[in-house]
């Protein structure tokens, strides 16, 4: 993708590639922390790639039940310079407790392969992944508001902000965007072969990666097009 | 509601494709209530098909971190009868948290296209997914867990579960596998072309669908066993 804004977060994400974010509590790795990166391009290029990301957030008023709850929302992220965007129904659920001030945990998952071992106990799953944390910050300016949701439209599809109905008064007033600082936040990725116990290896089983990838299909226009 | 009892639910999930679980309070829509559904087939067709979900829940133990903390990590769900199964290093933080009786919010989330609509309002995306709330049952019985990690295999690649190196004494001991039941869930789901309003049909922008896929490559056979 995508459009950017103008000034320094730009020349920041794409010139420091070396740039490194600092280790919390929260994103210090619990165990295999060589499978774990602060780098702040490695976590731009994994949310920019991810079509979608998981937000976890603490409900604590469900009408009709009586104490706080996770809850883990899927929806789709894209990034503006050193921000991570999400967008939704201002009366939704999820936006509103994130508008009240709640705290979040957004997790991007790339799946890029099944690991396949020896062992049952060395299968794995090669993927990349980002776990961000972090309070949003209401987009509530207009024009701050409708680059946004271009930069959305950027990552759907290059070029399309310009060729869209753009977004009405009702339709901006109806959507909430929440902007979440890239601050505290970490990368996690396991890639390769399996990593099998060296007594194993002559196991007779097939070993190996099944790549695995998001593929676009042959696009489907829409009926009311193709029949005009 | 309500674990089921396992004999029943077994028998019925396997019959009725028109059984439905209860709506809760959390599993009730709070919008968009078309696109929600109870219904146990479909729940479980969509767990059977998800190679990750996302396993949120509230960490109120970080080292050096003051308060509780939303968690999502992301984790290969499998089903045996009317439980969901995850299974993680014993040693890991999501695990620890979830068998210390911590409730949890797994969802999964399958993704079918990019809907791509004439306003940038209507934009969307067709996909499956399941919410799922409860607390888990750790698996310990060593009978039952090495079914439940077989069938595991069986959903990485059918047939499996007999090839491999089955799992030691210390590495089933180095795992833990809990189980959810699937009762107080739902799934959701969106499908078709975009749904413009009646005065944008003929805006001049291409309108349709982009289908998307996880699909596999070419297996990567580990170099160890091609060499030989």
């Amino acid at each position: 993708m995508t459009s950017l804004p103008a000034d320094s977060a730009l020349n920041e994400s794409t010139a420091a590639s070396s740039a490194a974010l600092a280790q919390t509590p929260r994103t210090r790795p619990v165990r295999l922390g060589d499978r774990g990166s602060h780098d702040v391009a490695q976590i731009h290029a994994i949310i920019d790639e991810a079509p979608i990301c998981h937000v976890g957030f603490v409900d604590d008023a469900i009408k009709g039940h009586g104490t706080p709850s996770p809850m883990v929302i899927p929806t789709v992220p894209w990034r503006v310079g050193d921000e991570l965007m999400i967008h939704g129904a201002s009366s939704s659920r999820m936006i509103r407790r994130l508008q009240e001030g709640g705290e979040a945990c957004i997790t991007l998952s790339l799946i890029d392969g099944w690991v396949l071992a020896r062992s049952a106990f060395h299968h794995s799953v090669n993927y990349r992944s980002v776990m961000l944390f972090g309070r949003p910050r209401l987009v509530s300016e207009e024009a701050e508001k409708r680059a946004a949701l271009d930069a959305l439209m950027e990552k759907i599809e290059p070029g399309r902000s310009a060729k869209v109905r753009a977004p009405n008064v009702q339709e901006l007033k109806a959507t909430s965007v929440l902007a979440f600082p890239i601050a505290e936040a970490s990368a996690k990725r396991r890639s390769g072969p399996p990593a099998d116990d060296p007594e194993d290896m002559a196991h007779p089983v097939w070993a190996g990666v099944v790549p695995l990838r998001l593929t676009a299909g042959e696009p489907e226009q829409d009926l009311a097009q193709t029949a005009g």
